[in-house]
């Protein structure tokens, strides 16, 4: 996967990269990103690239020529990849948007700033909007990092064969179980009998439960949309009946 | 507003707080993040800070005693400070949120990892859990970043005065119209006449529709929770009955 980060703060890029998942995949060839100054691309001398907005406000726009050509400059090495603008104003980013950009070529992120861009940014250029959620952030350099992350470890190989890309919360639709692991006992607290029974369809019941009632406590919008065994459902029921405090 | 930072991989943050707003914020005494390393805090030779799950599975999970010692550790100095655990199976991160969180005396964040954390770290230290969007993520690192930027440009000061934390996107429940600046035209694409007017009540009324037409198109459920004058209501109306055609 090519990403090329289109962004007026590569400094903030500086150690991103440099561990962890993001690292291996970048270092078995399956990654491969480029930080791009938009700075650079700005052509008078002070190198400008903001500017006040039309009809008033506060807050400065960031001006179209400058990006106009730094997309243009990195499409002429990557014409295959999509350009994705990371913005409020986009659709929230969710587990399956991720799996569709990790079928792409390439993505082309463009950082957002101070109270937008010049909207013929994206008329222009952009494929696609995204947003990460329903807060307000600076600018787009950690969504772009959080958006990277996500994808990268859906690309095949990046994840190794013991590690799990489907295991994890909302590959289910449903919050993770309770995880332990050593000691049996921290401070009083012991780890679930059940998990050290050694009986594989008591533990797989029990963390099926805990995910339940997990999901129906925090998120309980989640079990509209999961898919539920006839067990599952009679459980939820059980947990609606006595607010969580089910077996 | 102090933040600590519990992570693995320190690495991943630096260049994060060097440029920008929190920079600015850091310089000011308005932000003061520090990062510690887990694995320092394990006590045996190997420094492990990882074990197999109880009951089997893939993945590995953090151990609890080396994020106690750490955790203990930061509080000694930041008493007050929230503990915060960055997982998938906490609630979701949204600007209310970010406004609570921006109240608080200081911010411990345990970046999470692997298939997650001993169960016992949650019953023993932390206040919230929280999750910044329903996809996966490799590790809560950026996850953190997220959540320290949205809280940080909340605090007094932060902002100056002709920066705004309010006119953005979610600050009224809407999606930011669309903005621009100089040149007038650009590759045959023209800045929208009402915004040269200098008509200050047409150039509101345009923006204030135009907010609630990107909102019908992309993000239709946030129209129910937004605050809507009368003729907002009929705006959206005339929108809803041409599919987002309307003038």
């Amino acid at each position: 996967m090519n990403v090329d980060l289109l962004t007026l703060f590569p400094g903030m890029f500086q150690g991103a990269f440099s561990e962890s998942i993001l690292k291996h995949a970048a270092d078995r060839g399956l990654l491969d990103v480029r930080i791009h100054n938009i700075r650079d691309f700005a052509s008078d001398k002070h190198r400008v690239t903001d500017d006040y907005p039309y009809g008033g406000g506060v807050g400065m726009v960031m001006k179209v020529e400058p990006l106009a050509a730094c997309i243009e400059y990195v499409r002429k090495d990557r014409p295959a990849s999509t350009v994705i603008l990371t913005t409020p104003r986009g659709k929230t980013l969710n587990q399956g948007m991720a799996r569709e950009l990790a079928q792409e070529d390439g993505l082309i992120i463009i950082c957002g700033r101070y109270e937008g861009i010049d909207e013929r940014v994206r008329d222009l250029f952009v494929d696609r909007e995204i947003s990460i959620g329903d807060f307000v952030l600076t600018g787009g350099e950690f969504a772009s990092l959080v958006l990277v992350d996500a994808v990268t470890r859906l690309i095949p190989g990046v994840l190794g064969s013991d590690e799990s890309a489907e295991d994890d919360s909302f590959s289910n639709g449903l919050l993770e179980y309770p995880q332990y692991t050593r000691p049996p006992e921290f401070r009083g607290l012991a780890v679930p009998p059940v998990l050290l029974s050694g009986n594989n369809r008591e533990i797989a019941r029990w963390r099926r439960r805990e995910s339940l009632r997990r999901t129906f406590l925090v998120r309980p919008e989640l079990l509209e949309a999961a898919c539920l065994t006839a067990e599952d459902a009679s459980y939820v029921k059980e947990l609606r009946s006595c607010g969580g405090n089910a077996d």
